[in-house]
């Protein structure tokens, strides 16, 4: 931890140092880079994660309150007869997603693997003869699909052992034994995923991981030594990405990578969801927002898990294309929440949806009308001829860190240039969207940044949206 | 419940008005009998419990205060690589038991058997590939040596689960949430030990099973409908035989099988270990008492499982000896706690004490010099010719319950009659140990009794002692 924050904080000198010999008007400040966990997170995008439990087979409504307390009768009710993970791999690579990740435990603490660790887990199940492993299922469709495989563990909650936010209910030495146990058996737990399966792409603690400190397993280290390239997300110590601040799939904008503190949690500072949301552009650690929403989270309902007749609440399309802007548009890494369902399998309509918003998306930013990478203040992009535009695109090089601070897009029509857009952030990715124009070329003003801004790609779009 | 109390009671009168016509000196109680269970349980006179959970395997020492509240870190230390249930029920048949249990979940919550109920079970070890069943290796052993058999369930303590004293640890809704999912498991857990393997001897609740109306499972109506004919042990609302006040394999002198309650549990009296170890011959309840001790329990040792380096705390043959007689001699069963090592087998020291001993109780009672049944107040027993002879075995017919409270022994040594032992409860079985004597007949005189005596065998043998 201490070794990965004064990495960057060389390596910022260094480079600052460089950035001075050539940018006069420079904030004065300690920029963060992204590890290259980081910079792939922030670069996939797009990402999906698929919640799966015991109670999606109790064909009732759910409720995490009651999910959260009350242990499952009969865990053989876990019977995906037809599971096909890569029926779900290729749904997510049709939607254009680049990660993918499963819930490994969730709040019942059952795990779809064969632990050796968690005793409560697939081993136990009449399905597949006990023999299943849903993870490593999971995880080689991932590699057949060329999509990264990550996993999403819950630590915090544990209704069959009793564990409610990290702590072990009960009392005195009782509870303390106890405590010691599921800890460990955690630590194990996360030992045996990060030494399974290969390389991860992230390890996501359901809401945190807490931290030793407080009294939760320690598995910071364990991610550390044996997976040191997996996005880490994250404890009270450390948090690779953050929580945009709303499960609705989108962040606000501007919506910085930068934030003032190594992790999110309220030990840092005074919780503020606006923090969370907007990122702090003078922060010094590199903390990219995730966007997140589950796919079924329309009108009404925001279901993670699946649930009979929740077909209606899958987002519309022009909801999801709405959502990339605000997000992906943003600065932000999307995750939608795909439910698989009892059969084993992602339910058609989703699947359906997914590739919709995947085509969508390919339509609208597949083919650049033209595109230009360029370092410096102001960049010229010159088209072949006046052609119609209505969107831009821009993304700094992050590896360097989120140097813009401040930006106009400018076209010129033919007489004089006109501004099309603006904005504060660009990080990963800004996307501009403005009446169509017909432009013969088109400019990036960087009129504030904190070092020489590194413009990996600028392009232009004709988006037909109708 | 009722009807069987009453069934007892219906028969009692009917049998006591037959009594009545010719014995005048009866004293008047409702006595009880025996269900077809508790008279087998009687009969067989000598069994086995084998002890084996997961703490066996851990290379320490037991600390039973800290294994009820300490869960086991790996559930794969479990690997009883040579396991041979047909050895252990050999050496139990070896010692002469006609039953054998054994702890199918003790203290840890770990499950001998794959239970679908109870997720902490055999399933989950390596050993044998999760596909071990131990209760059913062991049921099957029995069944191919003719030992009945039964089954130890432990449902007081959990310590994975958190369960202390039959009670979930915790708070609030949590708790009562989780304790009406263990109830549930529980009584789930014992409807398919009580479904899978046949008829069943003894089911034998580790401390009880207390009751649903403190809060623990509901177990009773379980095996009442499922093992009608079971031996039950124990709860609140009844108990089928009763602890007989000390873990050293022997009661005292006299050891009724009539109780005054029909549960040995605190709510009925205050609780008094003179009352259970004595009995009461008044009691209505039959409710016969149980010597229980481990094998390895000599010269300040008392081990129900096995540890390494507790051979020298093997009884030696003249302890288990005394043993059988203040037992087996005093209208008890005897059960000895055998222990079957991390190999899956009973240690060689063991097997050979359990066929010394029962080589030396058939030696010492096998062959009778003569027996005879009759019933009434004064039974004669006449020798071939005058003979040494230096004990006497008498049993009642207990299916008629225990009508004898005071009765002497006496041989007619060709001159006149003379004491050779006396005593107040016969019961199932009592043994008279007396110095040796030349007699050519022997005569029972029952001089107290609660209905016309029905006495099922009077021995006499001499046994050589030195």
């Amino acid at each position: 931890m201490k070794k990965y924050r004064y990495r960057n904080i060389s390596l910022f000198i260094l480079l600052s140092f460089f950035a001075f010999s050539f940018s006069a008007a420079k904030i004065d400040v300690k920029l963060p880079r992204p590890t290259s966990a980081q910079a792939a997170w922030q670069d996939a995008e797009l990402g999906v994660v698929f919640h799966y439990d015991l109670h999606v087979f109790d064909n009732k409504k759910y409720s995490q309150r009651e999910n959260r307390i009350t242990p499952i009768e009969d865990y053989n009710i876990f019977n995906p007869v037809h599971l096909n993970t890569d029926q779900w791999i290729k749904a997510a690579k049709n939607m254009g997603a680049k990660f993918a990740l499963l819930t490994v435990t969730h709040e019942t603490g059952f795990a779809l693997f064969p632990s050796d660790a968690n005793p409560y887990n697939v081993k136990l199940l009449k399905w597949r003869d006990g023999k299943g492993d849903l993870v490593g299922d999971f995880i080689a469709s991932c590699r057949k699909f060329g999509i990264k495989p990550g996993l999403y563990i819950g630590i915090r909650w544990n209704s069959l052992l009793g564990v409610h936010n990290f702590i072990v209910d009960g009392n005195g030495e009782f509870q303390a034994k106890r405590q010691a146990y599921y800890n460990r058996m955690i630590e194990r737990m996360v030992t045996e995923l990060c030494t399974r399966y290969g390389e991860l792409f992230e390890i996501w603690f359901d809401g945190g991981a807490s931290s030793p400190k407080k009294g939760a397993p320690d598995v910071l280290p364990i991610v550390q030594k044996y997976q040191p390239n997996c996005l880490f997300y994250h404890n009270s110590e450390r948090a690779d990405a953050r929580w945009g601040g709303a499960e609705t799939g989108t962040v606000a904008y501007p919506c910085w990578a930068a934030f003032p503190y190594p992790s999110t949690d309220q030990e840092w500072y005074s919780f503020d969801v606006k923090l969370l949301k907007t990122g702090d552009p003078d922060g010094r650690y590199c903390m990219p927002a995730m966007s997140d929403a589950p796919l079924r989270g329309y009108n009404g309902r925001h279901e993670w898990f699946w649930e009979p007749g929740d077909e209606a609440y899958i987002f519309p399309l022009p909801a999801l294309v709405n959502m990339y802007y605000k997000s992906v548009g943003r600065n932000s890494t999307l995750i939608l929440g795909i439910t698989p369902n009892p059969d084993g399998l992602i339910p058609q309509p989703d699947v359906h949806r997914m590739k919709e918003f995947g085509v969508e998306i390919k339509r609208r930013f597949g083919k650049p009308i033209a595109s230009i990478s360029r370092k410096g203040e102001q960049i010229e992009l010159v088209l072949k001829k006046a052609t119609d535009v209505n969107h831009v695109s821009i993304m700094e090089k992050i590896s360097l860190g989120e140097r813009v601070r401040e930006f106009t897009v400018e076209g010129f029509n033919g007489k004089k240039w006109v501004q099309l857009c603006s904005g504060s952030c660009i990080g990963h990715k800004f996307i501009g969207r403005f009446a169509t124009v017909k432009v013969s070329k088109l400019r990036l003003k960087i009129t504030k940044s904190s070092a020489e801004p590194v413009i990996k790609k600028f392009s232009v779009f004709m988006v037909d949206q109708n």
